[in-house]
């Protein structure tokens, strides 16, 4: 293995570089998928391109035995917003005093890179690891995500394909490389609360029925309930509105209508359902006229511990010289859609401090890092 | 007097066509207030026309001496809206199955044609009546009440010139001609309320400061407080939530401001200032960053007795057969200028059923009777 003595001269900075440069905004691909699975086939995966509508995906293996050891990850990228308020051209990836510049560089294409460096190191000094190294690959990540690893994964599940551990490369970071791995995410569970009354004058409020005088008190038992503690891995679950609107703009008619949009990040200490059914009891106890349409985002779900958990917290510590803080914090990610399979899922990726916005970039020591990581990884599982 | 077997024929009713023609919409005249006027200096009226700007007033008086009998009226109307949803052209006044059709028929050149025709009769019966006879006609009511009666009552305070008795044509009525007598109105006052939080992520709610998650218990406090109880004259104070908004539209972001419009139509038991700091009281036990932006759109008015609603009770009984109900619901009108000079101020006019739609209309047999009515008045105050 050839390391150069310039870090920007390491390969993988130079494979981010090249998927970088490929315009691949929700839901494209712009070729990501082939550069890849060339690289992969060229080290002994077998590879299957799964297109479901406008996503195009990719399920690589090398190895037909278990266990599974999965990288997931995404190579589309949010749009680059306003280019000209770029401190470089987004898509055009810059090197510029230690950082990689450019639109993915964090999220997700530089560990995408990292991922399939340490792939192809660890399958030539390892080519007969046991079990098999696996790439699930979608273009769909920042989209509606719906053909993207929701049907790979319903693909493989129709067949019996398990994924033993998973490692997500998604900017799990806070202020160091490894400083943050998560290990499971809270639910998202959203509502969209119609309260029904009677439009009507103000001066003859007798004739009307208000629905924000008759939802206000309600809201307020909402917004002040304790939905569970939480526990260990989770913080308590938590309800926010996002967004109310009634009325018609006029100053003297009484809304006859109550538009409340909420969400619930929610732990698992507490269900999907259990939670509907404590929002209808208190707009029932409210003697509310009322709709919900309920959106149900993802399941909370958890890899308390396990094999991946120790190798991963083993691999950040040797090559930071820290262990990781386990988390189930922030937003969302594909982690949902492969955990409740029964695969131990963890997240390990760059700072993501920069992502969605300007001037998004990541550390090249960091990728550098993570590579080896990533390698680490593979070897205390696979060998 | 001549009065025609055919009541399409009665001057009354001619006069009413000859107003509705005038396409006077607010702030227009379009001749009215020639016209009235031309018919009062006939019979003995002084005019000062009034001109504010963008609004003409008329002011005319006969007569001297106290006391002063006023009519109010005003001769702007509403858009006629969508013209081709009319039966009838609204400008081109026409009668049909009793009814007199046309832009303003109730509100209120139907009242102005009834005023000028019974002040017309009166004088030609009682040329020498004690005290005077005044008109004060504004184009303003149905706009931004800023340059018709407010202003016209600024000028006669100022020259101490003031008004004993004053009957509004406003259309009181709400099935039968004079069922109902409005002898004074609640107040008006309106605020926008902007209470501030901290906008951010709904995954990192602890980061972000919930504004409607921190106003609904004080919402629900002011949708449950209890103003005052009324009075023999006015319904409890009524406290109404008419627009709320918050939130980007984005289902994952935590609103930072939190708007809410309310409006109070509030008894003589309470003052604005008083509901004010009760308002204020309420937002900050509940520890709210918050603004308010007041409107006083009309302070409350009252006459509870005295010989305008004594000689208004027996006019209407007189030519009903029926005692009117002495009401201060409904919305607001010039009236509220008028009796804070100390006037007695009573609102007599047709059926509102139709005002401010289309297709509005008046019974030609009200009219008729309208016009005996406010004849009757000055025969009873006046002689």
């Amino acid at each position: 293995m050839h390391t150069p003595s310039n870090p920007t001269e390491h390969e993988v900075i130079q494979l981010a570089q090249a998927l970088i440069a490929r315009m691949s905004v929700t839901p494209e691909d712009a070729g990501c998928q082939q550069l890849i699975g060339e690289r992969l086939a060229a080290v002994g995966f077998d590879l299957e391109s799964m297109v479901f509508a406008d996503t195009t995906n990719l399920w690589a293996r090398r190895g037909r035995q278990g266990p599974v050891f999965c990288f997931a990850g995404h190579t589309d990228v949010v749009p680059a917003g306003v280019e000209h308020a770029w401190r470089f051209p987004p898509f055009e990836p810059t090197i510029h005093e230690g950082m990689l510049y450019g639109r993915g560089a964090a999220d997700m294409k530089g560990s995408l890179a990292a991922m399939l460096v340490a792939t192809e190191r660890f399958v030539q000094r390892f080519p007969n690891h046991r079990g098999s190294i696996a790439f699930l690959i979608t273009s769909d990540e920042e989209g509606p995500f719906i053909n993207g690893t929701p049907k790979v994964i319903e693909t493989l599940e129709a067949r019996d394909e398990k994924i033993t551990w998973c490692v997500v490369g998604e900017p799990s970071s806070t202020n160091h490389i490894g400083d943050v791995v998560k290990n499971g995410r809270r639910g998202s569970l959203s509502g969209e609360l119609r309260v029904f009354g009677i439009q009507g004058h103000v001066a003859y409020p007798h004739l009307a029925d208000n629905p924000v005088h008759k939802a206000a008190p309600a809201l307020a038992v909402l917004a002040a309930t304790e939905w569970d503690h939480g526990n260990n891995f989770f913080p308590p679950t938590s309800f926010q509105i996002s967004n109310v609107h009634a009325g018609t703009g006029a100053g003297n008619v009484i809304p006859g209508e109550f538009h409340v949009s909420f969400n619930f990040r929610y732990s698992t200490e507490s269900t999907a359902d259990e939670l509907k059914q404590r929002v209808y009891a208190i707009l029932d106890a409210h003697e509310l006229d009322y709709a919900i349409d309920w959106k149900l985002n993802g399941e909370p779900f958890l890899t308390a511990e396990g094999d991946l958990v120790q190798a991963t917290v083993a691999a950040v510590r040797h090559h930071t010289g820290r262990a990781p803080q386990l988390s189930t914090a922030g937003g969302t990610s594909d982690g949902r859609f492969i955990a409740p399979t029964g695969a131990e899922v963890i997240e390990l990726g760059p700072v993501n401090a920069t992502i969605h916005k300007v001037d998004e970039c990541v550390s090249i020591e960091d990728l550098i890092k993570l590579t080896d990581m990533y390698e680490g990884l593979l070897e205390q599982l696979l060998c």
